[in-house]
């Protein structure tokens, strides 16, 4: 990106459409946009083999055009995008936007990608594309998108950053369905030039977008990102993501346990979720979470909610979702039961979630009382009410003064209330032009359905936590003393990473006295560096309960390596401690090629991949975050010593995974994994009884 | 139910509506309906404190309607509501809908609902509700319906019973929007008369409707649900249902494990699959999963699934949601790829899933070849396949010719392939009348976004699975030889319940011999019928490794209790083998008030809470249906040995679990529970290391 980052690059005065069409089915769809913009840039034609597009002259070149043209709209085929490209250079444009695909790197004009790169860098050209659909800014009223666009999009606070240029139409028309304001939309396809980071840090400093939404394949500059990222949050402004590619088998390490358990997905959504972006399933969630955003930027401040629903049914719908997704309903407070005794008739029953069926109907000042009154009574409980009650009118009964009264009540009732009040029907809905403006004129939202609605909630509980995680995260210092792979050992100990009590011995006799000292049990286990599955060989002896059987696996040992390896050289015995039953974590700290280190914490030993339970994040050695990741983990039922089970002390745990921590960031990113399986607790005690480094 | 069922309840030719009112929004919802009905009754209105509504005459009883009058429909107060039943039925009518709500059981009105159970049992009278809304028959043109329901909802195959009435509303709204239609919907509330399961049969029948959709909050008369599920079933209808209540506390069994982990909605799930009945979590999915039904009644065969999309964002979208929902998307297999290599671009790559991106927008022929050849030339390597990439006309382009043929050609494509084609869209929608028109009347149903969508395929896929299982499904001989208590241990013996083996003796030596004979080590037990808790009293030695360490266990036992309890009897020892690790489940059969006898296999030992790794099921002592539930958990990864674990065999598994089934069966419906944990396995052993009886 160049310094002046995108400033101006939406509102070109003048633009050239380069391969523009009568047949183009894309330039029909860029043309009934730019109908629809409420201040389109002059536009020019440039296509050498018509002289006339849609009734109006064409340029043969670009060299053509008289005067300034701010920016190019390139829509030929890919063997001339780089040519055109070129042609724009020469004739001054310095803005692009890229629409043509088949650029993709594995196609035949992947070369053209580079080529592409390097121009704009040389040129400092600022390019969208390829394989994008372009732009619509309706806070500014110019759109240069070559898809479909929904013509009653309501100009709003949402800020829309997609990788996918075809699924920008479908966000388009969720936008428009749910009466949600859009600021601008703009699509980064391969993104040669322009990155989703350009355009989030670009909405970070824009005064018309509050909410940010970001539909992600891969991040091609991840430091650009985490600096976007906290720009965004610094200015108040809430991010939320779609990132695809949970499906698929990239994987950060070839480790056995953590490159199975943990893909590159999970890794990213880890990385995304440590910069403070939300990241949500699907495209209905996204926009959904958007809408919600946009009222409450800040996100709401917990997962507290009162329920006031207008069906029995609707209540228990609500009540399912709520414990799927880990929204707690309280009961409601006394007081309010009392005050809602005052309000409801007898037959009602004042609980959390409220039914009001029939009087919605019948009263619906009932419902609108007690709705105000439990927002009221009880903002200190909950940390939001959703009241779900909306009948919309139809379109032709939009001016009917007692609906107009209606929605103007409820938006006084939503601004009025100490607590969040949000709107839900409960199943999904598509707004008609007049019915959202009406909605929208209120300062209304609602959410589309129970499904889609109960998750945007818990997406915007967890952006305000995620936010407020990603001000208070401390960033590791990195590797500044990478150790080799024979230093593991001294760098172990430098960092206190605790392991079971171990001897090296050269003979029997030592041996049986050194697991005296030790303790028994004890397992001995060969040392030599030409040997590297030792139990292939007979190396390793387990379960030793007293002396006669150290001397005996000693012997028996070495006769054992002589016979399968008369070759190998034997340095040693190692005595080592063994361990009665107790709980086992997998530990590890990857080194994600994008993201950088990342931690792992899960259920290790015998149930690593049967649990897979594991918790992933950006590598922090704070406790409080290893504790927090740690309690997340189904295995920490057993913490407490469960059913009879041994207990573990949850601080000898922390220590043992900060110091693990501490080992990686030694080892620096030459180690692209250290991974400790199983870290054994049982009490106080804490230990790495296996650690693997997989050097890069 | 009379014995005429429902035949001709939903076709009156007179109804008298009762309580209607200028002041109801009842009333005019009421009559929105009617006056929207193909075919209305003729309606008299009954209103005893005012002579017109509506600008009709009112009559002041129902006793002074002249003629026959069909149905009556009772709108009027909680108090009043059995008065009015009671009028009518002097006045001969047998049929009731009655709307009003307030006479739950917890509420004041609660005995008159007895006493209106017992007046229609008595009159053999019909009664729907009370507490619903009506009902809505668009295949004979009559609508009684208490609420608002779309204008323009289509006439269909998708019948719909719903224990809401406020959610009766929201269902209906889903199908207009998504070009859905409908036979009928009837609401059935609290169920005085009419039940869910009558409507079930009803629909069993009807030639109308292929597709039953249910909303149940719970089934009241189990046995009928089951017949009346049979019974659609043979009639090649599928039923597709959300049961709420996931979130209530409700359970079974008081009995620790299996009551913790297995509650009243997770049994009626396992209960209503088990009659072929496929269970979903949301409304939308509900009704999606009905639209895609009632093109393909019969379900879809299997799970695998070709994608053909219209941006590479979609395909990543699809592929992540199959892969959460355990749809296959197999690679294409080389035929397909040498035909697609025919028909795209070079810079098209053809892959499962399929992206056309461009193509879609410049030529969408192509689009319409790659799908023809994929379902042509693979039918046999897919189950069907999604093909997403529908672009809906705006209202008014429904007439232009080009927009016609385009739907046209999309009808001919999907009646001519061997492969069910399915069409989605990547955002939820809301067709517009003609629109819907235009789509319902080409043969076409098209998925309201991948969301939904991919749900909508999961449980039809998941329908027919059920309903050939449960056409397949034994039903056990319920308990024939009740035993009481203290024939538990006799009954296990006879049902070949696995144990360790024990020996009771007498004296100190006799325990030091049986543990010789059964093998080291050994526990020993106390054996008094008046010591609950053994271990309180010193009564258990675990791990006994040789004759002189059980012979010094029993001699301290025996001091032990006669310290502790010295009025206690002791009737002997117990000498039982002691086990080593192995992989532990929890197997319990536990008696649902509403559904009978249910098998719980689960994940047991310690890790029982943990994991929460159960299946639940009727009870089957069918060894491929154990074996199945058994493939299920995730304990089962552990079978064959994993990470040096010992392994367990599944056969051994199994027939200790037919084993426990048999038990529970013998002791009958008095034991609430049986439930063994640990199910302990190792090799070719299994032994119920622990087993308890709740009696009822």
């Amino acid at each position: 990106m160049t310094d002046q980052g995108l400033k101006g690059f939406f509102t070109p005065d003048n633009v050239a459409l380069i391969g523009a069409s009568e047949s183009s089915g894309w330039t029909a769809m860029l043309l009934e946009g730019l109908a629809a913009s409420a201040a389109p840039p002059q536009v020019h034609f440039v296509n050498p083999r018509s002289s006339t597009v849609h009734g109006r002259a064409a340029f043969a070149t670009v060299a053509e055009i008289p005067g300034v043209v701010d920016l190019a709209f390139v829509l030929v085929g890919p063997d001339r995008v780089l040519g055109v490209v070129r042609d724009c250079l020469d004739a001054g444009i310095r803005d692009f936007v890229v629409l043509s695909s088949g650029l993709g790197e594995s196609s035949a004009y992947g070369t053209a990608t580079q080529e592409l790169a390097e121009l704009c860098a040389m040129h400092e050209a600022r390019l969208l594309g390829p394989n994008v659909s372009g732009f619509v800014d309706l806070a500014r009223g110019t759109a240069l998108f070559g898809l479909a666009w929904p013509p009653h999009l309501l100009r709003g606070s949402v800020g829309l950053a997609m990788q996918s240029g075809g699924l920008a139409t479908h966000a388009l028309s969720l936008c428009a369905q749910w009466g949600i304001g859009v600021s601008r939309l703009v699509t980064t396809g391969n993104e040669v030039g322009i990155t989703v980071s350009d355009v989030l840090d670009d909405f970070a400093d824009d005064p018309d977008t509050s909410v940010v939404v970001l539909f992600l394949e891969s991040i091609r500059d991840p430091e650009r990102f985490r600096q976007a990222a906290v720009r965004a949050r610094e200015a108040g402004k809430a991010v939320v993501a779609l990132h695809v590619g949970s499906s698929e088998l990239g994987r950060t390490s070839a480790l056995a346990h953590t490159g199975a358990l943990v893909g590159d997905h999970a890794t990213a959504i880890a990385a995304l979720e440590g910069t403070g972006v939300a990241c949500v399933k699907s495209l209905e969630e996204l926009i959904a979470a958007a809408g919600l955003l946009a009222r409450h930027p800040e996100g709401l401040p917990g997962s507290r909610l009162a329920v006031v629903a207008a069906s029995g049914g609707a209540c228990e719908l609500i009540a399912d979702s709520a414990q799927r997704l880990g929204l707690a309903l309280p009961p409601l407070p006394d007081s309010v039961q009392g005050y809602l005794g005052t309000v409801l008739p007898a037959e009602s029953t004042a609980r959390n979630p409220l039914d009001v069926t029939g009087f919605v109907v019948k009263e619906p000042e009932l419902t609108f009382q007690a709705v105000a009154g439990i927002a009221a009574h009880a903002a200190g409980d909950y940390d939001a009410l959703v009241f779900q009650s909306v009948l919309f009118p139809a379109e032709d009964a939009v001016d009917d003064p007692a609906v107009r009264e209606r929605f103007r009540r409820l938006g006084e009732l939503v601004r009025s209330t100490p607590l969040p009040v949000l709107l839900q029907t409960a199943g999904t809905f598509s707004l008609s032009p007049r019915v959202a403006e009406l909605v929208a004129g209120n300062g209304l939202f609602v959410l589309p359905g129970i499904a889609v609605g109960m998750r945007a909630i818990a997406a915007a509980a967890h952006s305000a936590r995620l936010r407020a995680g990603a001000r208070n995260a401390e960033t590791p210092a990195a590797g500044v003393l990478p150790a080799g792979a024979g230093d593991v050992a001294a760098a172990m100990r430098d960092c206190g990473v605790p392991t079971p009590p171990a001897r090296v011995v050269a003979t029997a006799e030592e041996a049986a006295a050194a697991a005296a000292e030790i303790g028994f049990p004890v397992a001995v286990k060969l040392v030599s560096p030409d040997v590297a599955h030792k139990s292939d060989v007979g190396g390793v002896a387990l379960g030793l309960r007293d002396a006669a059987a150290v001397r005996g696996a000693v012997a028996g040992m070495q006769a054992a390596v002589r016979r399968a390896r008369p070759d190998a050289r034997i340095e040693g015995y190692q005595v080592v401690a063994m361990r009665p039953a107790g709980i086992e974590l997998l530990v590890s700290v990857t080194q994600d090629a994008t993201w950088g280190p990342m931690l792992t914490v899960g259920s290790g030993g015998v149930l690593t991949e049967v649990l897979e339970d594991v918790v992933v994040r950006p590598l922090s050695l704070d406790p409080a975050v290893i504790s927090q990741m740690l309690g997340q983990l189904r295995i920490a039922r057993l913490f407490p010593g469960y059913r009879g089970a041994p207990a573990a002390d949850l601080d000898a745990a922390v220590a043992a995974v900060q110091a693990i921590g501490r080992l990686a960031l030694r080892l620096g990113p030459a180690a692209r994994a250290v991974e400790v399986n199983p870290l054994w607790l049982r009490g106080k005690q804490a230990e790495a009884l296996d650690l693997l480094v997989d050097w890069a």
